[in-house]
Formats: C-alpha cells, structure tokens, sequence
C-alpha cells in the first residue's frame, strides 16, 4: 500500500490520518532510494537511523507543525547544522554551524530532511552535470541530462523519493531541471526566501527554489518558508498571497512568433503552442510580445558584471588550487579577471537601460508565460559541446531574475513524442501567488478534485480587506471589474443576517441595490458575496462609490460581520423594496 | 525700488502683478552681477540681450506658465540648448544639442536663464575650490570656502542674483554650499529629477538640486520640475506632495553625544543645540541616534567602489591628456584604477549590510535633522590641506543618498560668531514634502506672514481620499490619531448642508456621533472637518471603523460632495438627537 502512495503533501496527510507512521514513510523513502539506485543523486545521504530518529521524536500531529512528517532533501548549498556543505566541490567542503534559515524553519514544521542533493559545482550550470559527484540521471529518460544546477532535488522529488526539496536559482537551476524531469519548480520572488545559510552563486539575483510534484505542494512550502531574515541583508518582506481562481480578465504574453526560440525543436514549439491554446480556452487574452530585449538581459548574465559575483565566491578555492574547481566552471567565472570595477558599472546602467526597456515590453501585462525549456539536450549533446546547449537552456529563465520577476514552471501535456511538457508563468515580483494560480490551469483534474480548496481559499488573508457586495459588484455583473482591475479576488458567497431590507435604489446604469439593517426582528436574508481587496485599494474603490451606498458593516447570516456595502436611509426613497427576491441575481432575472 | 527687491518667487510675482516688466528684472538681475562683480561666478554667463529677447517673447502671464519671467542659474554640469557644457574641465566642452530634461521644463514654464555657474570639477568636491575658471567668492564672507561642488550656483542665490538655481547632489553639493551661504538647499528623492542632460558623477546616486532663499520656493521649483522621463533609465515616479503644517506627533532623530562631529567647532555644536531646542519646542519628539552605521556607509562613497563610476565619467578625458583633469580630482578618482568587479560586488554587499543596520537605526524615526556642516573652512584652511575639510564637510551628507534618502539644507538663526547657522531634515525617499514642511519650522514668520498657505493647502491632492469626519476623528479629540498616524492631514473646517440629522450614537468610550441624511426640506448643517488620508491607507482606516457608522457621500453646504462618515438608520435607534448643537464639540462643550 505504503509502496504506491504518492508521496504528495495530501496524499502523506490522508497516511498519517489514517494510521501510517512518519517511520514507515522514511523506511519506504529509503526503500525507494534503493529501488532508484542512483549513485549521483546524493552528495550527503543521511544515514536511515538518524532519520527515523527524528521521526519518532516528531510527537503528535498538531497545528504548530504544518509539515508533521513529509520527507524532503535540500541541495547540496544550503546549510544543515552538523551536515558537511560542499557546493560540489571537495576543496569548499565545510561543517555547517547552524541550520540555514529555510531549513530551521521546515524543521520547526516538522519536516524530516533525509539528504543533501547534487548540482552543478557552485550552482553555475543549467545541464546538472558538472559535479565531481557524477550525473544525476534524469528522472524521465536517462539519455536527457538531469538539467540544473539543482540537479538532484529535482530528480529526487521525479523518483517520488521525497515530496519536496529546495533547490536554488540564479539563471534557472530551480526551473530548468523541473522541466526536464516534469515536475514543478516554483523561483520565488527574490529575498522572500532567506539566502542565511546559502552558498551564494550570484549574491544580488539568488534566491532559493522549491520542487514538487503539484503547484499547491510547492506553493504551501513556499508559505512555510516564506519570512523576513533580520540577518540577510537581501532579504525582503513581503506577502505570500493565498492562492486563488485565476481570473479569465488576466493578460498573459508569449514570445510572439519573430522572437521565440525552440533551436530546430517542432514538437517543443507544437508543446508551448498547445499550452498557451489551453491558457486561452481558459478565457484570458494572449498577448505575443518581442522578446528581444528580454534576451538582451539575459545575456548579461554571463558576459556582463555578474560573473564577479561567481568569483568572489570561488576565488579562494581557485586561489588553493585551480584543480579545485572544475575547468568549465573555471572558464566561466574566470571571464570576471578580465573586468574592472568600472566595467561592473557600466554593466548596471546598461542593464538600467534594459529594464526600463523591459518596463515598456511589459506594461499591461499580468504574466508571461515562456516554454521552460526551448529544446531537450542528451549527455551526448552535453559531450560534444559542454557550453552551447547550457546556454540554450536559459533561453527563458535567464533574463528573470535580473528584473526582478518570480515564476513558476508547470508540467503540461506530454509532448508528442512522450518527452515532457513544461511552461513557466513570470509575473512582476510579489506576485508568486498570481504566477502560481495560473499555474494551477495546467494541473485541472487536480483542481476538480479538490473541491474544498474554495474554502481554504475563502480566507481573508493578513494585507487583504474582506468586502461584502450585494448588487452589480458581484461575479459576472456591470461593476465587478471594480473590484477584479484592483487585484481584488472571489472569496465566497454568504447570505447576510435575517435583518435587512433590500432595496432597488432608482438611477442607473447599472442598476444598484442598497441594503438598509432593519429594527430589531424584522428584515430577510439576502445573497451576498465577500471579496478581498489589497487593503491599500480599498481607497481607489471607495472613491467611485456614490450616495447612498456607503461601506460600513454587514452582518452575516452566522453572526460574524464583515465590512461591505450599506445604504443610507434616504436612498430608500424613490426606491423598490426587493426584499422578497433574496437576492439582487434573482431580481434581475425577474424583474 | 527694484535695486531693493527680494528676488523671491513671490516679491517677484508682486512686482510683476504692479506693472514691473520681465525686461526691467532681467536688467536689474544684470546689474546685481556687476555689483557683485565675481569673475569665477559663471562659467557661461548668457549675453544680456538673448536674456531679454527670451524676456520679450514670453507673453503674458498665463497659467501655463508658472515661473513667468522668473530669472535662474544652472550648474555648469547640466545640458542647455546651443550652450556649452563643461562640467569645469575645458577638455569635456561640448556643446549641448539639447536643453536637459529639466530645463526644458523650466523654459517651458517661463523660467528666464541667465547662464551657467562654476563648479568643483566633475562635481567632484565640497569646497567649490576644484575648478579652473577659479573660485566663487562665499556670500557670507570672502575668506570662507563658497562649498562645492554647486558653488557658482549657491552663490548666485545668496547673492541675490537670481530666485533660484539649480546644482547637482551626490555626496552633498547641493546641501554643503548652501550651509555655506546661508541659503535653502533641496536635494530632492533620487530619480525624482530627471538627470536626462546632467553630467554625471555617480551616475547611480546623483541628483539635481535646487538654492533658494526660502523652502516654499525651492520646493515649488521641484515641483515644477519633477516628472517622469522614459529616457533617463533611473528616473522614478513619485508623489510630490503639497507642503503641509508639521505634525508635532513626529519624531525627529539626531546624532547622539557621543557620534556628533563638529571637530571642535563648539559654536557650531551651540548653533545645532538651539536649532534642535527650536524643534522640540514645537512639540515634536528629538531621538538621539549613534550615528556611527552612517558614517561608515558615509565612508564608502569615496573608500568604495562607487569613485569608479567617477571614473567612468572621466576616463576618456584623462586617456586624452592627464593633464586636462585637475591633480586633486585625478587623485580621487585614480583609486578606481586599483578596483576590479569583484571589488565593486564586494562595495555593494558591505553597504547592503549597512544598510540593514541602518534602518534598524532609523525604525521608527520620521526625520533626521542633523548640521548641514560640522564646522567652517577657509579658502586658507583648503590651501594648507586639500584633501582633509573637504571629507570632513561631508559628514552628515555623504551617507544620505546611498540609503536612499531626500533631505533639505535650511537656515536657522546666526551663530553666535554671526556666521550662518543651517541644519538639513532628511526623510525617506518620496518624503521630501516631509522634510521640507519641517525645514519650514525654522522659517516661522515667514509662516506667520502667509497665513493664505492653510487655503492653498486645503484642497486635497492626487494621491489622496478626502474625508468628512464629523466627532472623534476631528483634531485634538480622542481618535484624531488614527488619521494622523496615517499620514492624514488637515484640509480645512466645513459644514454639512442643511439636510442631516446628527446623533449621538448609543456605546463608547469614545463616544461618537453619526450622521444621518433627512428627507428633502429638513435637517440640520453640521460642522466637520475635512482631511486628507493617503489613498493607500483608506482601508486601514476604514477596518476600525464600527457598525452602524461608514464611509459614504457627506453634501456639503456649498452643494459640493465628499466622502465622509455617515451613519446607518439603525443607529438612530437609542440615540439622542443633537441636531441642535449644530457640531459635536459643541455637543461635548456642554453634555
């Protein structure tokens, strides 16, 4: 039984409630270690004891540990206390002293960590085989490089070994290896999650990234992960938005046809072709946009400044020994002996000049949505030419970090040729909730199956402010793009306390309706629905509220209040008493 | 009776209004330049009859133009049409192929260039000695240093010579030189000027600045001259807001005993003490801070890696000729030569960390208010030691940009010596309407001779939500707070047309009042008072708001609408009617 349990955040929970032990989760998660039979996957494999150490000692399922029991590994540049950290490069190798924030904070969920993963050395590589440790193997087809840098987490949680691991991405390596093993990668916005306790590739453009099998998975350890780090100078604070239904109002571009590379790959360009049919289908507006200057930045990543920042990490190591370091490693940092300070300037104001390019390419956007990959590339490729097919594989992800964007790269439909598919959704930094619930298009039948999401999701989160409307501001009707153009999302449908008189007020367009509380013991239910609005739009909506609708405070049929539309007594002359309908749907449908 | 006059925006809009021509101050502007008969002032001063012509052909007075026949200066660093620009470095000359994005505006708005004023070379200095079209003389007394690197432009103002001017403000010269001549300096928020036509210095922390003799009219030049440019890739969009009356609720930091630095100037150190006495007299609440985390992001100004974008700038003139830059500029930016990339990443992570702990240093603090100069230096102090008083002058003005923040240079009461005293408020970006209404402290009658301000600045601006209250949000009562620690601010008293009912609400403390709309023909006015919240906080604000009180549409006695409190019929329910009292400190004053 335990042996075809996917090992995803539900199905682990479903287990546990129904007996299953977190040691019978890490036996089966060894065992099936030992049915993959990967000697590359691990750098650092936790011996089997100490885990089902730190199972027993788990205590009982509760609230305060969110995480009770779902196994994960982390990528070999990230600190755990007491585990060596290596980058992948023996001569780096170091005892960690303390847990990396991220992992102290899966810890204290009561997450059990049973690895440390390969990569490429110094997460500088998008192929994941550049690692003295060998090559992962790729997780769907072993001719297929693993992809990277972080080349075992993404194959460990493939394998199903574990539910979900962290990796790190500068260029990619949190993306491009999901898309080649076809699970999720999630790249947060960077300084959402702590770098303390990371080996840093690019100081100013890393953050660390997540893998798992469903975009609800990776996006609840985003959650879990997500928080300000008075110790990291990069870190940020900012929100990490319920997920939510993605509107069909959202404007989503594409690599329009002149700009979008797939090197030669038919089926890859047919794959992306068919992923944005489905975006479409699904109601939002596509917009083809010339990539050009995204690619402009991405190039800058490598021939501009920011291969200093590789080196200032690296330099003490190839200082020891140059052997130290790989030599393809070697030949990309060493472009950075070459650069003067001056040179590093000059790179920020030409990337200035790029973004604010980029600004314009963007304006209007929500999202983008990018194939993950262009192309697939086999170890023979990688063989014959070590470089070209690693720089193809940024082709979209590269560009993204530089300018400041998070993503989330999806599996989509197989390919036709049974490879998988995989887009990835960019949006404007703070937005990984938005970019994720579009995600969630390409996962439906999950979605469908998962009915009580509307609940969770019916929660007014910490920066929202809960707003009950009544009349034409409800889903479908005239004014609903006052609350959709503010960002403001669906929540759920309620029905106010039994003490209201429900008004059809005179004027329009639109036709409004205006709630008025009735005295003590009198009054009807009546329809409504509860939005969340950004509490800073709150103002933007209420300046194009007119009298006598107000925003004051309505009580709902269970007792609890909410803010939301009122009327003043005044508008209820001139005005039809609609009361009976119930609801302001049902009135316009009678009336 | 022009000999005599103030150039100021308003004397001259005075004179203007009482038949005095654009030709006769342009003449009397002239005549001021031969009276002071400073030969390093200009580096190109216009030829009086362009002046004229440009006099001539500006038309009438008219809205659109709202610096009419307003005469100026520029820094020799900044682009204007046909003229040259030499940054005071003959080998740079060029002639300008366009007016920079700021001037532009300037033209447009009927401002009158007169010419182009002598700077430190590169804007590279505090002491406005680095030039070799010579040294301006100081305003306050020849023997001191003019400050640089804004000399020529700083002068001009104290001068008398023209009603402003404009420099450029990396490490202080817009905030130095006027210390020095006891003249208001404006270093606006970064990017909130177009530098689009500005030679840059750092190109990455510069900003141009503004002189004047009062903070109205050197803000009302910024806001004249703050906009977008899509050109300029670090221009920024942000609020300018209206000045306003200085809360006393705002805590106000300043170095602390042990982190001031006067380098035992105890007359400046005395001067400082009454400027800060003058504050706290005002009600505002004085924070002592260690300064020492913004004397070492201070440092790196010139110790790190950001002289190499100096550098930058200069670089093809010192491959020309070295000798075409002066010895005491080479020597700065030479360090440049020593720095590579990784020296530069290095920079920026070291003031990442700094900046972290700045902020920890400034949570909770509105403002700084620190001396604009630690102490005086004379042109024969520089000639013994170049290097040394021109650092030391930076003091409190190099950190400021490189944490991001805008801040104002203002006048206080003479030194006991009789030279000029001067402090400068810094506020955090887009606060530079913060800062400047506090500077405005030290301009008290000024103040007391314009009490038309509170009219000008009780209309509501872009950005803000205007809203009626009418009981314990008005000033001085119990919940005026929650307005004020939003940033709201007073508009202006006013009252409800004649159609409320008003009520005191059943509950509390506090107690409240609600208005209700009568039907037509009855009702009361009721007094109010309208403020102004930023838009972004209205939901905050209205989450603390309680049944059966909203925010609605409040009709004015002048038929205007605002958004404002009103209240739900319900609340009439056990409530006394009070009507009568005509306003709810009426109602206090005598239940």
């Amino acid at each position: 039984m335990l042996e075809t349990l996917p090992f995803t955040l539900s199905a682990l929970r479903d287990a546990y409630a129904t007996g299953t032990t977190p040691e019978e989760v890490v036996a089966e998660c060894y065992r099936r270690i030992d049915a993959v039979n990967d000697p590359a996957l691990f750098i650092h494999l936790r011996d089997q004891d100490d885990v089902l150490i730190d199972a027993r000692t788990l205590g009982v399922p509760a609230d305060n540990k969110p995480l009770w029991g779902i196994p994960y590994v982390i990528k070999d540049n990230i600190d755990v206390k007491g585990l060596p950290t290596t980058a992948a490069c023996p001569a780096f190798t170091r005892v960690a002293p303390a847990d990396a924030f991220v992992v102290a904070r899966l810890r204290a969920a009561g997450a059990l960590l049973v690895g440390k993963t390969n990569l490429d050395q110094f997460a500088t590589g998008l192929v994941g085989t550049r690692s003295p440790y060998g090559i992962p193997r790729n997780a769907v087809d072993p001719k297929l490089v693993p992809g990277g840098s972080s080349s075992g987490s993404a194959v460990a949680v493939a394998q199903g070994i574990v539910a979900f691991s962290l990796g790190t991405d500068t260029a990619g390596s949190g993306r491009v290896p999901a898309a080649l093993n076809n699970i999720v990668g999630l790249k947060p916005t960077i300084g959402l999650l702590s770098a303390s306790g990371m080996v840093p590739a690019c100081r100013t453009l890393d953050t660390i990234s997540i893998f798992a099998q469903t975009v609800g998975d990776a996006y609840e350890i985003l959650r879990h992960t997500a928080a300000y780090d008075p110790d990291d100078a990069y870190s940020r604070k900012g929100p990490v938005a319920n997920l939510s239904h993605a509107s069909s109002n959202l404007k989503i571009g594409i690599p329009d046809s002149k700009s979008i590379q797939f090197f030669g790959d038919q089926i890859q360009a047919a794959s992306f072709q068919n992923a944005v049919d489905h975006l479409s289908a699904q109601g939002v507006t596509i917009v083809p946009l010339d990539f050009t200057d995204l690619y402009d930045i991405a190039e800058m990543l490598y021939e501009g400044a920011w291969v200093a920042e590789r080196y200032s990490v690296i330099e003490p190591y190839l200082a020891q020994s140059p052997d130290a370091v790989l030599p393809v490693t070697r030949s990309i940092v060493a472009k950075a002996e070459e650069l003067n300070a001056v040179d590093a300037f000059r790179g920020f104001y030409r990337l200035q000049d790029l973004r604010r390019k980029a600004e314009t390419v963007l304006s209007g956007i929500d999202l983008l949505c990018v194939p993950t990959i262009p192309t697939f590339y086999t170890l023979e490729d990688l063989a014959a030419d070590p470089v070209g097919p690693n720089s193809r594989l940024g082709t979209y992800t590269n560009f993204v970090n530089l300018i400041d964007m998070c993503g989330i790269a999806v599996p989509t439909t197989a390919r036709s040729d049974g490879r998988p598919g995989s887009v990835t959704l960019l949006a404007p930094a703070f937005q990984d909730g938005l970019a994720a619930s579009v995600a969630r298009l390409f996962e439906a039948t999950d979605l469908e199956a998962q009915p009580s999401h509307a609940g969770v999701e019916g929660i007014v989160q910490h920066g929202e402010f809960a707003l009950a409307v009544c009349g034409a501001h409800m889903s479908g009707l005239p004014l609903n793009w006052q609350l959709t153009s503010l960002k403001g999302r669906f929540l759920r449908k309620a029905k106010t306390a039994a003490s209201y008189d429900f008004y059809a007020l005179a004027g329009g367009p639109p036709e409004r309706p205006g709630l008025v509380r009735c005295a003590n013991g009198s009054g009807s239910e009546i329809e409504i629905e509860i939005w969340a609005l950004p509490i800073e739009k709150v103002g933007q909506f209420l300046i194009n509220i007119p009298a006598p609708l107000a925003i004051g405070t309505v009580i709902l049929s269970t007792g609890e209040t909410v803010h939301g539309f009122v009327c003043e007594a005044i508008g209820a002359q001139n005005a039809t008493n609609i009361s009976d309908h119930g609801s302001w749907r049902h009135y316009l449908e009678t009336a």
